[in-house]
């Protein structure tokens, strides 16, 4: 019941804070014989690191993922896999101030309220650079997924960089690669590049909206009723630090649809399979997917590490202004795909072992 | 591990099908002495119940509840509390023509898809009224918070029907239960009144925001990193039925913002406690609360049980078109008010006693 | 995280008291589509069900089993099953004297100081009642068993009362059905029953070891480490009221051998699979299934509840003298008989489940 | 749900192979303010390390815990701790000819079979080297209960080695220290030296009975009815390698008792607070401990790896003899006695937070 991991048969607990040590996750019950490889997984902490482009943290990490276990001659063995990855660029005395001061819309008052006692350097645990560990043990999903369910494809993109959001006319999945937002609108991509160095420059930051696909997904996967799929993916979501809200499909546009203009119609396709007209559910009805395309967003605040002086306390009742000096990312949404794909893949991963435990592989009730 | 349980120490499994013989909910894991009578749980129930208003469904069920273990001399033992409510009302014959055809927008097809068998008498399992036995939980939890978290007040209303918005400075708490929507507008209940009977006459459904807030949390529950509170809210909130959309404080909304507008200031109040200047965090940071209003927004989305014919298939591939006749919802969101609340009632008072568990009673970190 | 719950993809949760309106069982997990009445369920409740011998207690209770949820024309849906068993001979008033005073040898004093609230009819949560719950859901997975693994066959049997093993040179399985104490050794059920008789007659009771053993268990199932078959058998088996003491294959004894006499050597059988040279291992290497019986042993303690008198204190802290008249079993070793096959066959299918659900069906290395 | 976990609040997962790079234990839930350093874990792992005395295998492994996360300036912070053990003496020519072959009363075939690959070096993830993991985490559970339950001492002896048992008549704490087998038998140790020095030479191992006594247990701990404290200490002992029996306080024993020898009769003591006349009852009624010794016994198999020819097959089918050179313990049961103390040491911690958080500090029901 470690309130420090998530996901049932595929299961990963993350551990390590932002400057101790080393940082990692557990990975268990993940099938045996995948064939995986350190490189495999770098390629996903790549995608995430600090450092890579002037819209993110300028921290330095090398971000090199060790597998200590679970993995032999190439392939994994069935048994718990440990990701460790170690903090190399830990330059404490940036946040030396911090340990009296609580940052507004930090962790800081609450980890002391709660523990009594907190790891202040860079957040400690409630870093954001807990999500590497997601991501590695994403790409043991990913690997697991590529032999089990070939056809799935996920890809994370930015849809809304603060009060801008793409034009879904102008959507294009090869775009995606090739900016530094990971948005699939290219003349958006254009426009934040110019409004996100404003706000670098002002020492301000900001939010986004991050959407996550998986396409070619498995019809059945999910289960009734706390297990259905669209919780364990609202869950998955939340759980990235930052996270303020959870939409599957139509999410909370859904509210101002009519039942009619809301249900997706069902034909039958060529291929003997069923297509419906449309994909308000988000590929995903009655908590199981229905093989549509599984479509989650998620929103993630502007980073509360900023230059601009904000009123706080300190742990002795006084009074204190406090600017973040640290560095930071003008807008953490960026970071945040990969780690959107990750919990995607993770989740996918386990219900489709959940699927195999209960139901045994395929699909039950055949149409036709 | 069940997929049909919610909780960790306060563990809530439910059980049952519309048209089955009952249905219910099992409850573990709660603190021994808790007075509680079946009544106590009652006013909730009857808070949702069908037919109390032309807004809901005409099907009348008694909703009796009743108590049969875990419970002695009028208060809870700790061990396992099972709550029964008896199906009274079971037209089934209302559902012989879906036994065939999918309903769209329902569990239907996926149902049939993973499991190769369903109970299509009123949806089975993903029937709405699978809600019943959370809100008896939810009785469970909030009599449980009255003893140990006696300033908890837990408040569920409806902010949005349809497109229609309630304006947040006619914001009156005194208002929500004094109409059918359980709105704090009423002013916008009596346009939303106008607006559904419209809505319900022509056949068709509309979905709804909802908005749970819970005053006077106590400081330090919900932990990290999966563990978090905004996690197990979005997850409480995502698996009731037809939930599209979870939001916390600000929710989607943060994304459009800066760090500087986002950020809530801390000062010290006069009683020695914290204080914020703002509440766009939803009451929770890091995961865990800080003793302010908890606030979270959900999206129901529209009924698909609609008088509209719409395109679907049979189980046997053949084109179909479906109208659903049964009694239903024109705006199911009305009932998922009190369904709200107990789901932030059992999340609640499951961190509580986590956090009793892991770090005692009370904060462990004083200010000041 | 129920603590009154057992299996991980195979989920059971008991509930209910010995003298409350109800007991039962929340099964979840199961496969769909298995064939299940309360009439197949019913055979194993009626061979625990007491009254059935002058050697098990005269308490009558019809036991019978209401499929309340999760089951549909025949056959289980995949979503939660609820086993109601309805308390009917609750002669409350025998137990009257108790609520005061602890029996020595019950859960009376712990329950007391542990939740400051008991209830002391008949032990409530305590007593052996409970079992009938566990035999329910053990139905269940018979059930499915006989589908998904169509050779394993499960055979509990009484082989010590009290100081007096069985020969096992004697053993016959073909007698464990024609005598009252579920013996595989008819000499011994003979000496048994005069044993037994005065003892009954003394107002004593002894204790007993049980044995079940399932053969043709498919090769594989358990897990490493703390998932071990071994250990899950362990677990299930102590959880029964009053086992103090868990074997599998040698069990205690293994302790005295010396590795060359405790290895079980390997040949290949003629249908080209692994055979063994003997098990001492009870069918389990490393925590997984050899293909070989798994055989398990529990021993129960003497009832508690006997008709000499012992000293005991009060709630008020006085001294006591206590006599339980109540009409309980001379030896409730025997009706443990069920409940370990019961036990076993939960354990069993939920391990297959998560063999399927990691490893896919089958094994994965194949020898030869 | 990891199978590589256990602990409900107090949380254990193991990784890491006998010959991979490192191996280590997880540990979240534990509370925070914890003092604890890895000196504090290094203390016990010693006592566990392997090549101390003729007594156990000449591997040479350092042990040495690093704390790579979860404790800030030598205090839990509550956040996960991972301690990570490298693997320094990885013989791993020693093991080459395992490849192919299966040692009889190894994990060798089961792993195989179950996952279609093994590491075969050292016995992989089944090599008891697993257990060191176990001792650090133990060595956490411990420091936190030295300031939850200071009272509390736990310590583990061998009772049995082979077929020759303690006389429980010369039983002395103050001698358990002082001989290689950590038995409270002075003269049972002497005997024992020669009797192991013989079954070393002639290439031939034996097993052995561990008990472990915790003194000083508050009442209370422990839960109906599968978190019973007696299910939740045989799976902890049961889990370890090698383990086939356990037994609380009078074990299998107890099957041979009559209900007024069994009986543990109760009294006011002189502090007020409940006596008893015996402990047949291992210190748990009802699955919760009374405040007696709570005592667990386990029986090891002899190790299997001897020098004996043993018949076996290899994956190819082919019959083969084995003889297993490998550095081995003629008794790992001695080995097992910091293991046993660990795990009694994570139950115990396990509950106690497991109590806390459902019935808050202390006893609920008070006598006299």
């Amino acid at each position: 019941m470690s309130l420090n991991s998530f996901g049932h048969l595929f299961r990963v607990t993350t551990w390590g804070e932002s400057h101790g040590p080393a940082l990692g996750a557990t990975v268990d019950g993940c099938p045996p014989g995948i064939a995986i490889t350190a490189e495999d997984i770098q390629q996903w902490l790549d995608k995430r690191k600090p450092g890579t482009s002037k819209y993110t943290t300028q921290r330095r990490e090398a971000d090199e993922v060790e597998i200590l276990s679970g993995v032999f001659e190439g392939k994994t063995t069935g048994t718990p896999i440990q990701l460790m990855i170690r903090n190399t660029d830990q330059r404490s005395k940036d946040y030396g101030d911090i340990a009296e001061k609580f940052r507004p819309g930090h962790a800081d008052i609450t980890y002391w309220q709660k523990y009594g006692i907190r790891d202040y350097r860079g957040g400690g645990r409630s870093s954001a650079r807990e999500t590497a560990a997601r991501v590695a043990a994403g790409g043991i999903a990913r690997a697991a997924l590529a032999e089990l369910a070939p056809d799935l494809k996920i890809t994370g993109y930015m849809v809304q960089m603060g009060p801008r959001a793409i034009d879904r006319d102008r959507f294009d999945w090869g775009q995606i690669n090739e900016n530094p937002f990971w948005t699939p609108d290219s003349q958006a991509a254009d426009e934040w590049a110019g409004y996100l160095d404003e706000l670098r420059k002002s020492g301000n930051s900001v939010g986004a909206v991050i959407e996550v696909t998986a396409r070619g997904v498995p019809v059945g996967l999910g289960a009734p009723i706390y297990g259905k799929l669209d919780t364990e993916l609202a869950a998955a979501m939340m759980s990235i630090n930052a996270v303020k809200g959870v939409e599957i499909g139509e999410g909370m546009a859904a509210a101002a649809l009519t039942g009619s203009a809301n249900a997706d119609e069902i034909f039958m396709g060529n291929d003997g399979k069923p297509v419906y007209s449309s994909n308000h559910a988000g590929g995903i009805l009655g908590g199981i997917s229905t093989g549509q395309d599984v479509v989650v967003r998620f929103a993630v605040k502007p980073t509360s590490s900023i230059l601009t002086p904000r009123q706080t306390i300190t742990k002795s009742g006084q009074s204190a202004e406090i600017v973040t000096r640290g560095r930071h990312d003008p807008c953490v949404g960026i970071r945040a795909v990969p780690v959107g794909e990750a919990m995607m893949a993770c989740v996918l991963l386990d219900h489709l072992l959940l699927h195999h435990g209960q139901n045994g592989e395929g699909i039950r009730g055949r149409i036709g």
